[in-house]
């Protein structure tokens, strides 16, 4: 074995300069790959290097002959076998290259010929090849294989059928019309989805427009929708330009991807709770990745401190996290990219339509006087914390009540991510209908402000009745209301028991979304939910905390407290709307709100003096 | 030199076994980045290097300090030095990596904190960080290098603002009502986003359950619309299970990436002019990618032969190759398929509505009979093309007229991808209304076989009447007229003095949508463009090649024939709607259609009996 790891040494000059004790570590170290999957590191790596990806196939096409690994001469199998018999140590987390278990027995080509009782003649058609003997990888199996350990490790998720009634918001009904449930984990968090307006704008925009764009924003995709939208976007933002894609996953995964592969020797700095549309971007970037601890500014700035000051690199981060609720520094980012010359990127998904006094998100919401003012000019709304934002990207599915994503920031850089990032161009537009109802539902907000201040206050009524009761609100200062339950399987019956014995539907959170141990019950109050319904779902959780025995605030602090939960001595969280905010957003005129269809043909900007 | 190169052998297994020439060749070869960039070849796999990646970001950060590369004394430095020195043959070819160029003047910390007029203290806000001496990266000017390049090799878009009239189709308005277009290269193939049923369907369903799903389809965006439609696609394409995503973009790169990534070893052979989207998801995925020629059984076979038989393997390709219509020989792609021991994924996204008795695609019109026959059964389908390919992925946003995406296959399969895939499971749903349009839009075109006939009428009329007049369109047996320009600049102006002196609509296509030199105009006739708005068409197109000296079919015949036109003696193309299947279509009562929303209830199978 030592020859064998010298041999390799030799050939490889990452497995020499690289110590033993780390080649271990890796190679028992999961990776996610990009499709959800999991090998180990040193597999991951291995996959990359040019000789080593093809070693493996050679590798394993070998093995079907001869199982008897070392005897293999080249050098890619000599290191596969090292990587096999020397580095893995648990059986658990052998990497998933064994063909073997597939095998099929009922997929051959002879199976498939007897199928074919309506065979008939195709223009296409060649002769027919004959069957080759060996067998054939067995697909079925291996997906029937996926999802038992799905449902072996509880993460197999069921989903719900719940039709949202627009005209008894946030009630839904359920298979049946009659089942109805009080909906308490909509991302339309403003009730959005069923305003007047929004409606009365789709409906018209439907009949004149018809159902969908019928092309490509460069093939017959782009009209005054499109047009109208961005410009209501990059004025909300207060940035030069936006540009709409199909989701904001889209937009984050396209514009991360682009920017990091077009940008030369990019370093993406992630924030580790960054979401998946994020990490995929950055992933398909190719980019150096560099993820740091959750709103750590140290470690952040530790790590950038290593970094080349003429090296491109970008500081991705949210600023509403939205499973746990928790606000990134915005402004202190902002600092440490000054410093370091890197470019922000913020994802606003969670906090547009719900911060800042027109509802353009957190990083408006941390200058809320200046942005409130209807005297500001361009030039004072230059250095507040939005401005020096490079790159926001938000959704019009959420707050906004409808479907779609974007980013805003630079003429320039917009421009050449319209230019150049494949997810963008290659896609159909999104519908006349849903671009102009999305500018109505954003015009709308940015007018009133009376819907994101009710869906404060009842946010923070809830989280004080439950705390009261003790049950484990996760702390945050923003409007999410994530309860701890800390097991996948206590978390599906909590929220089963919820919607079946209390007509309330409160979905519960696992693996993937949030890491396994941290399972939950996420609860998002919006202006509909008035304090009747809140009685009632705050009587609900304590007879599902009763009747599964949960753990409540008391138990998580006799464990020394875990997430934020039953932390001793912890500092209070302030939420972020300020009690002085939220009187100052009392004083929106109703009115505004309602005149908001006639205010379509003007700008924000204009329209707030 | 020799030096350098035999001391970088001697490290580096990979350049240490391929010859000088491959790694000249592959030093000056274009490699897409996944954000659309384009590097070198040697570079992307320099970049794939656990020790190459590491290096070049090390050398990188030197060349600020030190411009003599040579005396860069690690190996990666050494290899760096080669690539730049030795092998990069011209100029304009160079990898971008040198961060030089954009050493920014102007955006410098000093600069951004002048910036600051309303600067105000923060929550977060920590110690001002001092202003670095060194410059940093000029992004701005990055992005303005990228924008110059894509003005440079006239490939930069500029969009059209065209907003198609529901109530007058296929005409459209630009920026101001008055001004008139008729548009005839709409993806929106049947004119279904005008579709009366569709657009009732929609109001009501707008009505009833709002505008948006507020959340994913694990968190209160899963609904009886999503489960219709579902059951509608997997009904349609003879499947057991179908799943919808944002788009078909989302659907292709989610499903190759996820499938990809998580089957071992796979290998994914692709056709040479699959769609961006396809060639995203393989690339996410990580997996070995073999792309075939177009269409050439031969090359494919030979691919596959070198694959071990119990390797998972995909071979990936499309129905309708949109950009020049061609199709693809599905049936002799499943044989090989069968004898090779891999799984079928076919891009059904330019066919579904258009082709099969029930708008399934090519793969259903293959077994015309088969499947038009009210009589068949489960098992009378067995055999059939249609259910021979494992995995159908189509789109609601082309013939169908509204948006999304989704894949067809085996239950098992779609319950992997629905637990597996990122860019499924993390996205907020379709709206309600989009989904209950698009099902209306299937089940209406499941029935009534009129649109389809009659855009295929229009498409015969106007090739021969284009061909009659030498104007060259590429030869095809699918809907899609493309008309060969083979620059630039030419297609592009032509395009626009279509739209300005003939108020007709064509977007001129470009790269990277069709490579370098085969520009086209891309024409798609509809059931609504009938024989006088052809005949405008005809003298436009007349007036345009004759101002602007456009090559005619003799021409390119006279240069020995270019992408299938002015080809002496080449074979006729046969329409793969047969005269007798026109025929049959006919006689679909147009009763059927309208009766289509009361159908809704229940399955294609069952209604069409």
């Amino acid at each position: 074995m030592e020859a064998l790891l010298r041999q390799s040494k030799g050939v490889c000059p990452f497995l020499k300069k690289t110590a033993p004790s780390v080649l271990r570590t890796m190679s028992t170290t999961a990776h996610q790959s990009p499709g959800g999957g999991t090998i180990s590191k040193l597999q991951h790596y291995a996959r990359r290097c040019p000789v080593m990806n093809k070693g493996l196939a050679v590798q394993s096409a070998k093995i079907n002959h001869a199982r008897n690994y070392s005897k293999a001469a080249t050098s890619s199998g000599i290191v596969k076998s090292l990587l096999e018999k020397k580095l893995h140590t648990t059986a658990e987390k052998k990497a998933n290259v064994d063909t073997q278990m597939y095998r099929s027995e009922q997929r051959t080509p002879l199976a498939a010929q007897a199928k074919k009782t309506v065979k008939k003649p195709d223009v296409y058609a060649g002769p027919k090849p004959a069957a080759p003997a060996v067998p054939q990888f067995d697909y079925e199996a291996f997906y029937k294989n996926e999802l038992d350990k799905k449902h072996k490790d509880k993460s197999y998720r069921y989903f719900n059928n719940i039709n949202r009634l627009a005209k008894e918001f946030p009630r839904a009904h359920m298979a049946t019309k009659d089942e109805q449930v009080t909906v308490w984990c909509s991302n339309d968090y403003l009730g959005m989805g069923r305003n007047k307006h929004v409606l009365k704008t789709m409906h018209e925009t439907l009949d004149m427009y018809g159902a969908g764009a019928g092309g490509t924003r460069n093939i017959s995709g782009h009209n005054q929708h499109a047009m109208a939208l961005e410009t209501t976007l990059a004025d909300l933002h207060g940035k030069e330009a936006a540009l709409v894609f199909s989701s904001c996953y889209v937009a984050n995964d396209a514009t991360l991807a682009t920017l990091g592969s077009k940008l030369p020797d990019c370093v993406i700095l992630s924030d580790s709770l960054n979401h998946a549309s994020m990490i995929q971007g950055i992933r398909h970037s190719g980019a150096k990745k560099m993820v740091y601890k959750h709103n750590d500014l140290e470690d952040l700035e530790n790590k950038l401190k290593t970094l080349d000051p003429s090296q491109p690199k970008i500081i991705a981060f949210e600023s509403v996290y939205s499973m746990c609720g928790s606000v990134a520094p915005i402004e202190a980012v902002c600092d440490l990219a000054d410093k370091y010359g890197a470019i922000t990127f913020l994802d606003e998904v969670h906090a547009v339509g719900m911060y800042g006094p027109r509802g353009a998100g957190v990083a408006e919401h941390l200058d809320y006087d200046a942005w409130a003012n209807p005297n500001r000019t361009p030039e004072s709304q230059k250095g507040t914390v939005m401005d020096r934002i490079d790159i926001i990207t938000g959704t019009l599915g959420k707050a906004y009540g409808c479907v779609g994503g974007y980013i805003a920031g630079s003429a320039k850089f917009v421009d050449a991510i319209r230019s150049l990032a494949p997810g963008f161009i290659f896609t159909t537009s999104l519908p006349p209908a849903t671009m102009a109802g999305a500018r109505t539902a954003i015009e709308y907000q940015a007018r009133y402000q009376g819907d994101r201040r009710m869906q404060q206050i009842h946010t923070r009524e809830l989280k004080d009745d439950l705390n009261s009761r003790g049950i484990p609100v996760i702390p945050n200062p923003s409007h999410i209301v994530p309860i701890l339950v800390g097991d996948a399987e206590l978390a599906k019956k909590a929220s089963d028991m919820l919607l079946t014995d209390y007509n309330i539907y409160v979905q519960s959170i696992n693996y993937p979304t949030v890491p396994r141990g941290e399972e939950r019950l996420r609860i998002t109050p919006t202006p509909g939910h008035f304090g009747e319904l809140r009685a009632d779902l705050v009587g609900a959780l304590e007879g599902v905390w009763n009747r599964l025995n949960l753990k409540r605030i008391a138990d998580w602090e006799a464990q020394g407290g875990f997430v934020g939960v039953g932390v001793q001595h912890a500092e209070p969280v302030m939420p972020l709307w300020t009690d002085a905010q939220l009187e100052h957003a009392a004083e929106t005129p109703r009115v505004a709100a309602d005149n908001a269809t006639a205010a379509m043909v003007m700008p924000i900007a204009a329209a707030a003096a």
